[in-house]
């Protein structure tokens, strides 16, 4: 992640578990990843639906995901801001995400990110995701090759 | 807007003022609609680049946006979901978005929409939003049909 300027606890909490989720991310292992969001989860993801409601559904679709590229994942956060109250926080950030192909060639792009995140019983979990790619409105195609 | 039950007074103040928002978004007046942003509002659109910054950015944006679609313009809220409170808040929702083409005939597509805000001098203002369109991964398209 990229470094910069802690201004509270709270938000510190909040980077620590973004910095958790993104390596759970890297790890592939969509149990782990699917323990930092809520059960009632409502997640607005890159491909495929609107939406998907609830943690079984997000993590089917995470699951399907894993899938679909093989070999090392990148993930790279950029330009993270957290702002955060007691039990309420909200972060976006840039992420250049990707994989290997099979000639080992990596093929990524960059996504824009949104998490809201709610402590329930102590513990702070992402209760609402929003990832997305911007849309050429000539094309209708997704800008895959868009750069910060 | 949907109708939902109010939990609280400071999560009636945020959907009064998305509901004001929403009004001004109808009525295609660019600088009423941006007095319900931040001055540092980092905003992700579903079209064009990845992200606008700031106040200025957004709201050059908004008017071409405005420039693009001629005749009395669609925005409905469906699924509105707050979380809020004492300064800082987030929202997300679905919105069937569009306008009126030449001939008369309505055309719109269903976007996802998160808001997220902050009381800044004893006044709510978005300081980040994100609207977006799901994609397809085998044509790369956006699912400019997709339905709630």
């Amino acid at each position: 992640m990229d470094t910069v300027p802690v201004t509270n606890a709270v938000e510190s909490e909040v980077r620590d578990l973004l910095s958790a989720w993104e390596q759970a991310l890297l790890s592939r292992d969509v149990p782990r990843i699917m323990a930092y969001y809520s059960n009632d989860v409502v997640a607005f993801d890159a491909i495929k639906q609107l939406q998907f409601v609830g943690r079984d559904a997000y993590g089917a679709h995470w699951a399907a995901c894993m899938a679909m590229c093989s070999g090392p994942m990148i993930f790279e956060t950029h330009q993270l801001a957290v702002d955060a109250s007691a039990d309420l926080a909200f972060c976006h950030f840039l992420t250049r995400c990707g994989g290997t192909d099979e000639s080992g060639q990596q093929q990524s792009s960059w996504m824009r990110v949104t998490s809201c995140l709610r402590r329930i019983e102590g513990q702070w979990k992402i209760v609402h995701e929003h990832f997305s790619m911007p849309i050429d409105m000539e094309s209708g195609k997704a800008l895959f090759d868009a750069t910060p």
